[in-house]
This record gives C-alpha cells, sequence and structure tokens, in this order.
C-alpha cells in the first residue's frame, strides 16, 4: 500500500485520484493545489485531506509518493522537493519547457536515488503497448517505418495555449516519446513542418495547430508523426510500425460496436472515444498500477526522467528545423 | 445513497460486490454466503460485515436493497423474503427453473409494491442497447429480423450443467430477453433444435450444446438465435436488427485494436473478450447505477419480475419445441 | 475451344454472352430466344448467329455445349433436347418449380452421359468458396452450424413473383445449395418460417418476402438461412461456418474501400454492390470456366443435375414446414 | 472506335493489349517491341499485325491513338514521333527521367495539339478517386493533411533498378501525382529521406528502399508519403485525406472477404492483391475507356504531360532534398 500526495487537483489530477481511490494498492493521503476549492473538493470526496502547503506534504511520514499533476511550470521545484524528501515521484508531461532547466533539476536529484516516473500514458495503452511488444519480440522482424496519427478533438483555450510551450513541446511530445518506445532506438535527426491552418490563437502565438514529421534513427529507420489540433470525429490516435516481415497497428477506439446500414451508407460507426481522460482510461489505471508495483519492489521505473528529456530535445529539435527548413541531428 | 446486502459470494456476487463498492451511490452493508469464508472475504474486502443469516441481513435498516447472486434454485425463496421486509431487490437471472414455481413468487410479492429488477445485464451492454435504441427510434424502420450469435467460450462443468435447467433456461435466457428488448413485441411462435455435440455432460443429461431457435411475433417480424456453449475464439455476442429502411447491428469486443499483417494474413486481430464478466463489465455497472437511480427516484426499474418470467416461458417453450419438432405457441 | 448456343438472351443470358465472348476458351456460336430482337441484339454484339430454332442450334456441328437461360419453365424440355443431341449442359437454377417433373427428367436423361451442370453461382463467388475450401480442409474441426444471409436489394417485380414458384424455390434454393455445399453432408429436417411484410404481390400470392429456415444434418450441425426480397443497403449476401476449431466467414462487398469520417460517424461505407450481376460478376466468369475445363478435359461437372434436385427438395420441405408448423424430414 | 498501335509488348503492354481487346471501343491494330517475338505474342493472341517499324505503325491510316508501354528511355522519341504523325497518345510514367528532356519535348509537341495523357492509373482506381472527389466536392472542408502509403510487395530486379532512375522518379512518382489529384494544389516544399534498408542493389546504386516525404502546398496544408519497395504482406496502397469538416480514406483490397477465427486470433483477412495489375486492374481499364471516350469527343483529357512533369519535377526535389538534408522549394 503506497501513500500518495497529490499536487494539483485540476481536471488531470482529478483522474489520478479516482484512480488512486480504485486502487487497492494506493492510499490518497492528501491533496494540494494553488485553488484551495478544488484541493477540498478532490480530498472531500476521497476522504484525503488539504495539504496547507507542499512543504507539509512532503513532511507527512504517511506520503510514500508524490503525484505532480499541477501546472508545467511548477514540475520541476515539486519534482526537486520532493525528491529531497525521499518520496517516489510520478510526473505529468512535460517536465518543464526549458530543457536546459530540465538538464539542472536532473543534475539535481538525480544522486539521490529516488524512482521517478514521467507520465507518458500511451506507453500503458493496451493497444499501443501491444504494438511496441510485438515489435520487441520481432514479430515484424526489423522494423523500417513507424507511423503516427496524432490529432486532438479540437484546439485548447488560448490560455492554455498561451503557456503550453507550443505543439512540439505541448502535444506532439507523446508521440516522441511514442515513437522512441516503438522504434527501440534513439532518433538522430528530426524535421518538421507545419502551420496555424484553422486556430487564431496558435497564429497569434506564432504555433502551429497541423504538423507533420519526419525522424530518422541511427538503423535508418524512419518515423513519421501527424498532429492536428482538430479532428471533428473525435481523438484520432493510431500507431503503426512496419518491418522487413510484417506490420502492427493500433486502431481507434470507440464507445460501442454498433453499426449502421440505410440506404446511403455502410458500415458506419460511433465518433471516436473523446478525448483523453476517455480514450486513455485504461493506460491512466495501469500507469499507475505499474508505478506502485515498481516502488514497492524496488525495481526501475518503465518511464525515467531522462526518457522525458529525450522526448523534449526531439520537441525542440522540431522547433528549430520548422524555422530553418532544415533537418535537425540531435544525440542519439 | 443505497444500502445493499448482497445475498451470494461467488463469482457473479464477488464483481458485483467490486462494483458497488466502485459506486458513490452505494454502499454494501452485508454479505451472507452459505459458504462462510466466501462471505468472510467479500466482506472483509470491502469492509461490510458478514450477516449471520438472510433473515438478520433483511432486518438492518441500514440495508436498502439486496442483490441476490446465488444459486437459483434459492432465488425464489430470496425474492420473497426480501420483498416481505420491503427491500428493493435486484436478482440475478433466471429467476428459477420452474416456471410455475415463479408464477406463484410473483402472485405472492406483486402486491407489495416492491422494486424487483432482474438481471438480464445485456440490456445494459453500450452496443446491444444501442441497437434496441436505433430500433425504438425508428431507425430501421419496420423491424423484421433480428438474429442473435450467443456462444460461450467453453462448456460450464458438470455439476454446474446438472442444476443449470438446460442450455434454454441457463444460456438462451439472455437472447430470449434481449430478443424482446429489441423486437419491442412478443415472440407468438417459438421453433427450437438443438444437440449435444461436443460436451458429453450435456448428452448424458439430455441437454444440448448448440442449439438454433426461430420466433415470429405478431406483427411477422422473425429472430433467429443462435447459441453454442463453445467458441474457441472468445465470448460470441452480437446482435443484428434488421428493417425496412436498414440494419443497425453489434458486433464483438476485443482487448485491444490491434491489427497484424504477416506474409500469410492480414488485418488479424485479438481472441474475443472472455468471458460475461469481462464482455459485459461496463453493462454490469449500469445495470447497478441504473436501478440505484430508478429506486432513489422512485421510478418503475428497466427490467422487471415479468421479464424475467416470459424469458423463461420462451425457454419452456423452445424446449417444448425440440421435443415435439413442432412450433409451439407462446401467449403474446 | 467450346462452342456454345445460347437459349435466352434476357439480362442473365446477355451476361453469360458477354463472359463466353471474354474466354479465350469459348465461341458463341448461335443464339435462341423466343423473342426474337433479344436474340438478334447478343448474337450481333459477339459475332455469332441467330438459330432459328432450337433445333436448329442443336443440329449445329460447330455446337459443342448449350448455356441455359431461358425462362424457368422451359428448362426440362431445354436440358432433355440438348442431352439427347448430346451437347454439355450448363443450365440456370432452378431446374424446374416441379420437382417431380424434374425427377422424370434426371430419368430421362441419366442414361445418356451427358456432362450437365446446374448455374448455383454462389459456389464459385472466391469468397464463399474459400469459406467451403476452410471448412473442408478442416480449418474449424467439426462444422456446427452454418449461417446464411441472403437479402435481395429489392422485390421481383408482380409478373416475376407470379411464375417465380415462390421466394423458398426461386431465391433460398440458392442458399439450400450453399448450405450443402458447406455443411458437406445433406441437410435430414428443415423448419421454415416467413411473411409477406412489405411486398404486396407477395401476399396477394401467399407467397413470403421475409423468411427464416433452421435445418438439421445428420450429424447434428445445424443451419440457419435467413432471406429478405429486400434490403435497401444492397445485395446483402454472407456466409459463416463456425467449428470445434473455430470460425470462417465471408462478408459483403462494396464497390470500393472507401470509409468516411464526420462530426458524427466514422467508417461509414458505401452500400452494398447490388445485385447478383455485380456482385457475382468473378463467381458467374469462373464458374463457366470451370465448365469449359471440366468438359473439355472429359472430368466429373462441379454442381450437378443431383444438386439441382437436392436443392428443390429443401425448397419444397420448407414450404411444407411453413404450411404445418412442423420441421420436415427429408431423406438426406 | 480508335484504333490503337501499341508500343512496347511486356508485361505492361499485354495487359493493355488485353484491355483494349475486352474494349467495345477500342481496336489493337499493331503492335511493336524491339523484341519481336514479345510483339508477335501480343498481336497473334489479339488479332493485331505485328508493325515492322515505330514509323510503319505511324503511317497506318487505321491507328487513331498510340500507348506507349515500351522502357521509359524510348517514350521522349515515340511521343514526339507520335505528335508528329497526329496521333493520340497515351503514354505510361514516367515521361523521361531526365526533367529537362521533358521540357524540351513538351516544346516540340505543344503547339501540335495532340491529345496526350500520362499513365497515372491510380487517378483512376474507384477507391483513390472517391477519395479526391469527396475532397473536391467539400466534404471534409478545407484539406489539411494528406497521407499516403504506398509500398511495393517486393524490390524489383537489380536490372530494372539500374534504368529505373531511383524510387522518387520511378515509384513515387505516383505518389507525387496522387498528391496533386487530391490536394487540388501545387505542393511548394518537399522534404525527403531515406535509405537502402533491406536491397543491396538499391544500396550499391546510391538507391533507397525505404522512403518518407513531407511536403507542404502554398495554402499550408500537408502531405506525407511513405514509401517502401517490399511489403511482405502485398502491396500496401492507401490514401488518406483529413480536414477540417473530416476525413475520407482509401483501404487495401484483398482477393476475398473471409475473415478467420481461431483460438488465437480473429478476423483474419487474406493478404492485400499483388500486385499492380491485379490491385489497379479496375483503373486500368477505366483509364482506357476515358482516354478513348474523351479523345473521340474532342475533349481535353485527364491527366496531361504537364501532369507527368510536375510529378517529375517533385520527384526531383525529393532527390535533391534527400542530398542536402534541406526542404526543397518548387515552383507551385
Amino acid at each position: 500500500m503506497l501513500g500518495f500526495a497529490l499536487f494539483g487537483a485540476g481536471r488531470i489530477g482529478r483522474m489520478h485520484a479516482d484512480n488512486l481511490a480504485a486502487s487497492a494498492d494506493a492510499k490518497l493521503v492528501s491533496v494540494y493545489d494553488v485553488h484551495g476549492p478544488s484541493a477540498d473538493a478532490v480530498a472531500g470526496k476521497h476522504g484525503a485531506t488539504v495539504a496547507p502547503s507542499v512543504a507539509a506534504a512532503l513532511d507527512d511520514g504517511a506520503v510514500d509518493a508524490v503525484l505532480i499533476a499541477s501546472s508545467t511550470d511548477t514540475h520541476v521545484d515539486l519534482i526537486t522537493a520532493a525528491a529531497k524528501a525521499g518520496k517516489a515521484i510520478l510526473c505529468e508531461k512535460p517536465i518543464d519547457l526549458d530543457s536546459s532547466r530540465v538538464a539542472r533539476c536532473w543534475q539535481d536529484i538525480r544522486g539521490l536515488g529516488v524512482p521517478i516516473q514521467i507520465g507518458f500514458n500511451r506507453r500503458y495503452d493496451p493497444s499501443h503497448r501491444a504494438v511496441a511488444e510485438a515489435v520487441r519480440a520481432g514479430e515484424i522482424g526489423t522494423v523500417e517505418q513507424v507511423i503516427i496519427t496524432s490529432r486532438d478533438p479540437g484546439p485548447p483555450p488560448a490560455d492554455y495555449l498561451k503557456v503550453s510551450g507550443g505543439l512540439f513541446r505541448d502535444m506532439m511530445i507523446h508521440d516522441f516519446d511514442l515513437a522512441r518506445f516503438v522504434l527501440g532506438e534513439e532518433p538522430v535527426e528530426v524535421f518538421a513542418t507545419g502551420d496555424a491552418l484553422f486556430d487564431e490563437n496558435a497564429r497569434a502565438l506564432g504555433d502551429v495547430d497541423t504538423a507533420m514529421v519526419v525522424m530518422r534513427a541511427a538503423s535508418g529507420a524512419l518515423c513519421h508523426i501527424n498532429c492536428s489540433r482538430r479532428a471533428v470525429f473525435g481523438y484520432d490516435q493510431r500507431l503503426e510500425a512496419f518491418g522487413s516481415r510484417g506490420m502492427v497497428r493500433s486502431r481507434n477506439r470507440r464507445p460501442t460496436t454498433v453499426e449502421r446500414y440505410t440506404e446511403t451508407a455502410t458500415g458506419t460507426r460511433d465518433p471516436l472515444l473523446n478525448f483523453f481522460i476517455e480514450r486513455y482510461q485504461e493506460a491512466y489505471v495501469a500507469e499507475i498500477a505499474d508505478f506502485i508495483a515498481r516502488v514497492e519492489k524496488g525495481e526501475p521505473l518503465a518511464v525515467t526522467f531522462e526518457d522525458g528529456q529525450k522526448a523534449l530535445l526531439l520537441a525542440d529539435a522540431a522547433n528549430e528545423s520548422r524555422a530553418s527548413g532544415r533537418a535537425v541531428k540531435v544525440a542519439g
């Protein structure tokens, strides 16, 4: 049984709290949020205490681990404080928008030996994960191409966008991580292009709402990612791995298996599950379960701080490539 | 918040207990099972008390409702006792194997005005339910044909089979109910045939493991049900409604959306979800949520005692038809 | 190279003429039709002669084989005449609507040793055929259930219906043959029911437009056929074989592989190919190719006169069952 | 009725000859091939004459049009000669490997007013074409992303590869054309990368067997193409158009609609149709039919010389991008 402090009681924090409450192996001990009523609501729902401060939460002996689901700019400080307090850490992505700040954080904490995991939930999606496992098991022989489709149902609000770090670091960072997970090796070159085709807010910020990336790994394997901030038919999340002996892919998920046949159309299905909380529900549950199990057994965690760092470097390279029109080399 | 006593702590009772525990609107108050250690385990897991007897459980003011998940032969007595104690009742199917006993039970309790629901879980499956709702909304015009595929992954143990009442009353009773739910009217004629093709236990009992039924409703609409006690690829659960303006159907469910492509085959997917606890997980949760919501609002329940009775009469008619080789008329 | 006389230059005759013209192994020598202009048109298109009479066509030494695509009531006489003239025969289904007349025909010709094949085109459909071959190869182990879905896009004109012999002998006869083909054994019992739910012409004739059949084979294997004279979404033709080791099925065919995704629906596909000439185009071509190859090699033909007879007997049994409400035994 | 001379009697020439023979609106008049026996075989099969020379074929008044299916290096001379002889021209892709030679050819012939079409067969595939038509009809709103998957079943022989002009000009040229067809506007920027991952012959030639391209159009719409010279599961040909109001895509084609279900897998389908002659059979037939119809009506042809030129320029840009690691601008 692992005792948790939750930092951040917004949408994703509330979901994690529900998952902790439903787990037989976790206990939500305390909740902290700069917005008091949010913390009150989550703590009240699950019988946890409201921590008066981060320090108080970390000082509590009943707290074994922290789940960081607050805004991105708070992650590094919370990670550092929790690491110094000797708590296991599960932190939402991205670690930070500034890779040098991330590097410094890593220098500060790596010697402390505290288990830390970054919340790349897609690695725990049963379908995406089965693709990665099939690749690793050699089912498709040598990997030659990975194709990731990643489209949100609709653009985020302007306020969110402003502090998001841009599409590559905010949204596609998941896909960079997924690419590394499936390729089984590091990309060494990144090309990116994109534009703001429909979202005025993105355009005003110099950000993009539509993007395509091609990456090359040292082996020569190629990876394509296509992203859009808007898919009217739902949350479009697909993964395809292609190799010398075949292909394995994960397809979209829908709320039901219903098909309709009418005079003008056949095989018509529901819109896709919408949005990440619905689509990746099983993944979030599996993520926490795996985190708890590994922390309790003292095993290395599955998604490391360095994974968070590397995905961020790929996002940075994508930004640079988009600006320069060149493929940008990254350290493998 | 509805307080529940659970009668029966076997496989399906344990699942219901988990679902009650996960519901914000229910509280598992007590558990009773003739096998003490089973009751202990479930009660212990969820912080409920172990009831020393049915009477004690029903005597408890904290118990608003009972969930009956014990063996079929105990249902009528438990229903009757709970009804007399004024508790709302959610009882697993079938009510009983003997339709005259069911009729007497109904006579005993109908005047008591107690809410009672029979556990035809498939009505709550999001996919099957969407089919029924599309039919009711007129999407396919006049219903002309309903086709139900219902195949278990493997035959039950001999001990279970002996007291099961036979395939039509034990297994196909779900499909009879589903047929009524989708047709929106009563079958008036039943033809059934079947054989024990692979299960020696079924053969020894004069039971079947493979069966086909055709039913006719008063409007002339037809319904086919095919059942098997064994599908090596998983739990095969499909529903098709066909009418003057089109068709709507629900297809099987799998654990992932993964597809494999190899030198010899493409589009290969996982075996089907296996078995009812996995396949109908969402349905069981929705069933209890709907039961609770209606009991609390004092609304009529969605699946009535008479629904349980009518499905049983169709099963009886199927048995008679199989024996006589004739289509058997049933009161609509 | 086999020289053909074509009897009957209606819709299906014209299609056969096109297929003969496209075959490198066939030559359309002559065409006969009671309606002269029809014969003229087909003969003109393909450079064949118009035969002044059936006798003249059969008297022509360049004619090795006859393709009978005229109205059903002419089949027996044409078969008999062609057989006496020593021509190989490919005759559209059904042989005749009267099974005693069919039996007499068989008595008249069986001694003549002339190759004769009945036009059950579905045996040559690549998808249905692959199902039958998988069954025969033991892929699904012992066959336990066969399910056939057979729905026409719309009801035939009243004139056609009047002489059609009714749904079971006109339309479902294809499915009876397909059932025998896939089961690999003879049905020994037939139950049928149905109604005229939408077609006033069928109702006026005492015919049905919607029907369901269940058949039992000697092994206990079961077969269900569902038929409708109207499917607004196209020609619904599906086949499913289920057994001890798995299932194999053929699904519907569409003109393209296009899928559409919109705000309200995903995966939307075209209406089904419509109608038999489109859906079974490849089957008709393969049928004639196989007929020619076997005739030329002197091999037994793949779909025999007796196959035509047996399908008709099953249709007769279905009519009897529908009238009596009983399962009707047939000689296996 | 259009009389054709066929130049080139190899695999693709033979296929075109069969299609001309099956068309009621075309007549194969003569065949020329540098390899005499090939010409003899095709001419013999279809009752055409063997032309002793190109000049002789072009001199024949019965020849209205030429179909150029000879090796790529002969295309420009044949086009020029045929144009000067006033024949309508249907020429296989690519026009030539050297874009300056193509430009000179265009200068030589454009004033002659001869109808000329380039054989980009995919525009005539019913499924890809339906995607393009849906886009043009505004079904998906503004086009934002186009994704093309294009994988051959296996690499070509070394001899072919040597004269192929490399993957971008030989194979992906089809996809460049398809991209233009679907986007409805010109790409203005091309990024390409790739490697020889499995084909020693490609590696020896400095060619690639695996490639990914991203293109940007003036509107900001993006297009991704992924190519491989080997897909063990067949000929992988998919097209996806994504826009502001939805998505439309064409999926792969298989020989049958059969699905298999076993203990370990479900929904298993055939390998994909393999190779272009099978996959694009309908497209090749439609291409010639459209060419004939437009020539006879004097209408502009659907796929112009300039289409051939523009696809080649995109391939050249891809080569340059691959060499430089930069996105290369092209005149829109």
